[in-house]
């Protein structure tokens, strides 16, 4: 078993790490790491446990600690912290040594930072050796893409063979991906709200780094123009997205089902049976049926239609804090391992 | 005032003509017509009435009749009724000297059929003079579009004249488009459905015959290209649709700020005061916030972003039943009034 | 294992029979049962599956047959069918020699059919002997109670030795218990239906021939007088009820809380290892977080209060299509089988 | 027109006074005070408006002030201050002479400050002068009960003198009461919570005191027992409570709906047509369709039940933000204004 740490406990994704982790075969949580005001803090006591009935019995009872290497008993360190604290505190646990497997958004577009969803990029985790050399780190960062860009560029990487060029996109996300608090039960209620800060640049950038080509130590971004509309619905978790691709030829319904089926699992504990479900019922997928299929690691596609010669458009849907955020990041870390990038 | 009979008056769009007709100042409801089960009944006690709080007294008390022209005491009837039953009843009325101002889709794409928005095309009325002579009928039928392509269309209008070429739109409709008892709550709470029948066709039709011209008594339909992905959502009134549009040309958003604010009201009773409404905060149009904007008459148009030289994106919002249903066939028979297609 | 049929297997609490028993150590569905235009169908192409992802793929292939007892391989059957159906259905089944384990109202208050709840009056199984002579049935039937009253009854049981006398409940009920389709969402959604048809007498009635005492084959009512004021929620699953009980003598919230955890549970399949689960949170127990305890089958107890010196009052939630349903019906048949009543 | 201020003006009831004040024929909005971090900024822009489409106009631009007497340019100051910034802020304004009619619960149970409800008990203005006596203020403060207690309160005053003994009342509260930003949506969608603290003691207490007695310059409570459950549902605006009242002699349904019309409406501007509204459908009051009765100001009652000689059971509906918050200190206002305690 792996000792591993969590960096921002407490929040919405620090919750979903704990509740995957308790029940890992590689994995066994030591440390959870909180802001200052929660400090010495038995973990159940303290959070605002919402992903679930109970707070996982065997975590129930830590002390929360300062997001300090010093008292870090961990060989990885998952991290679900805002973006503008894991700027400063993710380099230094990466520079003591620490493999930091990051959900954070911080470190994503840096050029010698992976940017990784193990089915599609695998092999950009070689920038992990790029990485400790320039920056002088015992350790390294590796990090996950955001929510709706993993379920986007999952769905793409397997069209990007039939000549892909251009993609629009419209997403209907659930709440859980504002965290806890995040969005008030007044805002949203018989309601959309059409905006998410920040969420349309990363759905329109993360993908073409991760369907980029490594190509002397660095990602050449993939050639495709993304343009993303982002909208919050009141619907608790899974992330679905209308999607419509354009490719430099003739495509059929067909090409498209044979490349989503065409993109192979990993045998990795957390990787799911079939990392695209295609369904075929003309109201499929739908969030609450669908966003815990392969545990809440499958992304499911459907509803595929041509609407022109070289255009077709379809539907995804992933379960946003599971695929889409911690359960990323935990698969990270266990390609890693496998790579050879951690031990004990 | 002008006497007018309602077909279907008991559905969604039923209740929103009752509704809409009880406060009006050229209509009084003379006639609720509904099918064989419900003859004889009192309306006030018979509808599930969802609209509002309680049935406008003034149509309480009265009493349902059978869909016969016959026994239709009126100069105007409004259709709420579903596409098939339509299309069997709406051209009795219309054989018989009535004007049929119909929600129903049954004969939006006939040729000789106006399909209008009076702000768009009120010019499509003379169809009505092909219509009569053709079929050898006293009175008429005049339709508006599906409420979805309504909103779309509405905005899409001023766009026409900076070189407007293809649309790509996905749409968050509310709940009160299925009408009643409509969407199961099982069905829809924590939820989305990524489907609505025949939607999709319409919203890509249906536009091309409104921003068509009329050449020669009939409507060339206009040369742009629209596919459309329709989703339900848990919001009780009001669509909310994220497009995409490109143009022949350069555009830029001041370019289409102007155009969409370019858009004219009427000098009609149902008319807003804006026919399109741009707002400028980075979280607007909202359904719950901006469906009653100019009494559900307006069309809300926000985030209005660039996307390439020649393509720009936006949000429009509207409210369904009214600037999408009820209220849209009320105008057209308040143009029709105007333009003295109908007479006492 | 014994082979089992289920009449009514397309509606809500048809569809959690099928899930319940798709996976029960016990029992295997051999025939589904469906009315008059269903038959002949294949059940996972017919159903309006609604209460997971997908139907059970050991049932999906089925075709469905008519509700006679004729065709009918199957050593139990169970009955989801609406009351009036049940009236007529079940005595056909019974008179041919099947056991019939009912969630119909139909038959509940007859005096020689048991009305059961395992962990609260198994006792009152030895109707099935009276039930049989009298009706010179070769089968009989058993019912379990209406799904608000079961979590009330299973409360209040353990307080009947303190000296009960009445009980004062509102409840706030899930939509799965108004079945499929049930509540539409234009009715529910921002709302709360303050009327569930027939559910206030239910529990009203219900609770007093469970809880009483079997007296020369039948059953004395329990002497307490119960009101309820039932209510619907926009919550999916998981009905909350706020009890106020006052007994003959003084109580403490101590004396409730050991009565409430004093319930043991049986040796059956169904049966969780807490029939009731007392949680001591301010502000548990809560329908989307509690409703799962104990695979659905606990009943959860919270906010015990002091409201004078002979009463208290608190909150009691269970899962209403689980123990509030198909669950129930499971249970006692599981009992039955323990009890010698059913053989293969 | 006399000049108001109001204190606390960003948060949901501040927001309800605001906008319940712009279009008020006696009131006009001068001063808009509100915490530290806000002073000096644009109310417009700086409140996150979540009451209606729009901040009205005439407000839009008003620069926000601190909390202190010397600056508030107002005759009367509106506070819908928490509970313990009302505690000191509240009597410095009195002090300084202002009328303060406070929404917050601080000064509600004190013996020389009124709690009043208009139509119950407008006798205890006098309160008033043994406030300014005992404190040596040259203003004073009013209150308005709690939002539940309120619309209880309104339903119980025409049963008292039918010999009302005791009340038990489970509620389900509009998330609107617990302010803004409130229930975080993941919290309440799908669910109910059983719990909102302070809520239960003050519907136990505050009533006893509106309906006592004003006896040598104090309230003698009233001699009944009141005990409440209360929970929150995800509901816009509007309370709902279910009721049990017991009676010192025999009660008939008719004696009690009889009672509930006796109640007289005031000549105010606030005041509505009717203040109980008592609806005889079976299904009524509901949240959404009938919170707007009487623009919010009235209370809606339905469901009268007989439970046994001396006791019914009702639901009684009211919107907890208008009738229950904002809408309540206004109409005090009103009173005291036509009472002569108010001059300009």
């Amino acid at each position: 078993m792996f000792k591993v740490g969590i960096l921002g406990a407490t929040g919405m994704v620090g919750q979903k790490f704990v509740q995957l982790l308790s029940r890992h075969p590689w994995f066994k949580v030591t440390t959870l790491m909180a802001s200052e005001r929660r400090i010495g803090k038995i973990y159940g006591e303290e959070v605002d446990w919402i992903v679930s009935s109970d707070v996982p019995k065997d975590v129930f009872d830590v002390e929360m600690t300062p997001m300090d290497p010093k008292n870090c008993d961990a060989d990885i360190v998952f991290s679900a912290l805002p973006s503008n604290v894991a700027r400063e505190v993710e380099p230094r646990f990466a520079r003591e040594g620490f493999v930091v497997a990051s959900n954070a958004s911080a470190f994503r577009m840096e050029d010698d930072v992976p940017l990784v969803i193990p089915e599609v990029n695998p092999d950009h985790l070689s920038l992990i050796d790029v990485q400790r050399v320039r920056r002088g780190w015992d350790g390294f960062i590796v990090t996950n893409p955001n929510c709706t860009a993993i379920m986007l560029t999952i769905s793409l990487k397997p069209l990007m063979d039939i000549g892909l060029r251009s993609v629009r996109v419209a997403t209907m996300q659930a709440l859980s991906g504002a965290g806890y608090p995040g969005v008030p039960s007044l805002a949203i209620i018989d309601n959309i709200i059409p905006f998410i800060r920040g969420e349309e640049e990363k759905v329109e950038v993360e993908p073409l780094k991760i369907l980029g080509k490594l190509e002397n130590d660095r990602v050449v971004p993939a050639d495709i123009d993304i343009s993303a509309s982002c909208h919050r619905v009141p619907v608790i978790d899974g992330h679905l997205e209308a999607v419509w691709v354009k490719f430099d030829r003739k495509v059929e319904i067909e090409d498209a089902v044979e490349a989503f089926k065409s993109l192979k699992p990993l045998d990795l504990p957390t990787s799911p049976e079939s990392v695209i479900v295609v369904r075929s019922e003309i109201d499929r997928p739908q969030p609450r049926f669908d966003r815990d299929e392969g545990d809440g690691m499958s992304v499911v596609v459907g509803r595929i239609k041509k609407v022109g010669d070289n255009e077709i458009r379809y539907l995804v849907l992933g379960h946003n804090t599971v695929r889409g955020a911690a359960g990323a990041s935990i698969l990270n870390a266990e390609l890693m391992i496998k790579e050879g990038y951690i031990q004990k």
